[in-house]
């Protein structure tokens, strides 16, 4: 639906690797100074692409009834789908280790499959990030009120 | 310096209005029906694309000395400067209100000038955004543990 419009264009800065030896973020070597200081957080806001849903229909899709709200048609902008018009995620990552020299970002968990294109890092901030007074839909009471210690990792089942 | 590398389009869903009425977020007809079930949240991240930086020159910049920290040499993304490689912004904003039909959001605040392109929205959902044993460099010691009950705005001198 968007021919005819401009669009803005995001380059990959790096990729997920899930290993058997936990999971990194490998970063580009042009990008590796970008990675200066963010050891010194405790958390990175990972932007990645999900690459494999980017096609019309699935950009297309605006709304969903979604697993955990069974009757509850709710618009993509009312989730966190991977599938949506812009097909940007965004996972908060614990870190692990930063080592800036090798682009290698080593992080707990993330909801990301492995080969995944990342666009950006954004280090935790919490006067940015941390909302004290967060209330979520009555029908997803009982969700837990914080990220849990090691961060959100994959559904059982994905690749 | 990607001249050759694939890239990935993102199309805008609508703009930041600031006016005398406070501001909000127009959403472009095609993408309206995606709001449903937002107004059920107390808070939403909107992903936006910061226009004014998109050049060369911005994009290839991978460090700074933010003006918070003085000395501190910091990669772009131990920051959460607009000016970054891929110039996806994310702010987590206090709903005020949702008008599917029109396609209004209305919001207390934002660090985006009038105008600004929005590439998408989420909802603030605890168990993926608030962190609870989060930390920040020594030298940001001291700032707030929490997002102001406001939000994140313009600082003085900008349009």
């Amino acid at each position: 639906m968007n021919d005819t419009q401009q669009g803005f264009i995001m380059y990959p800065i790096g990729k997920v690797q899930r290993g058997d030896d936990g999971i990194r973020l490998e970063i580009d070597e042009a990008y590796r100074p970008a990675l200066a200081q963010l050891d010194q957080f405790s958390h990175v806001m990972v932007f990645w692409w999900a690459d494999r849903f980017d096609n019309d229909d699935y950009r297309g899709m605006l709304q969903c009834e979604p697993p955990y709200a069974q009757g509850h048609v709710t618009g993509m902008f009312a989730t966190r789908s991977p599938i949506r018009p812009n097909l940007i995620a965004m996972t908060t990552c614990k870190l692990e280790a930063v080592d800036e020299a090798a682009g290698v970002v080593r992080i707990s968990d993330i909801d990301a499959v492995d080969g995944t294109p990342i666009v950006d890092l954004k280090a935790y901030f919490p006067v940015c990030d941390r909302v004290k007074d967060a209330y979520i839909p009555a029908w997803l009471e009982g969700w837990p009120e914080w990220m849990p210690e090691n961060g959100i990792g994959l559904e059982e089942g994905e690749a």
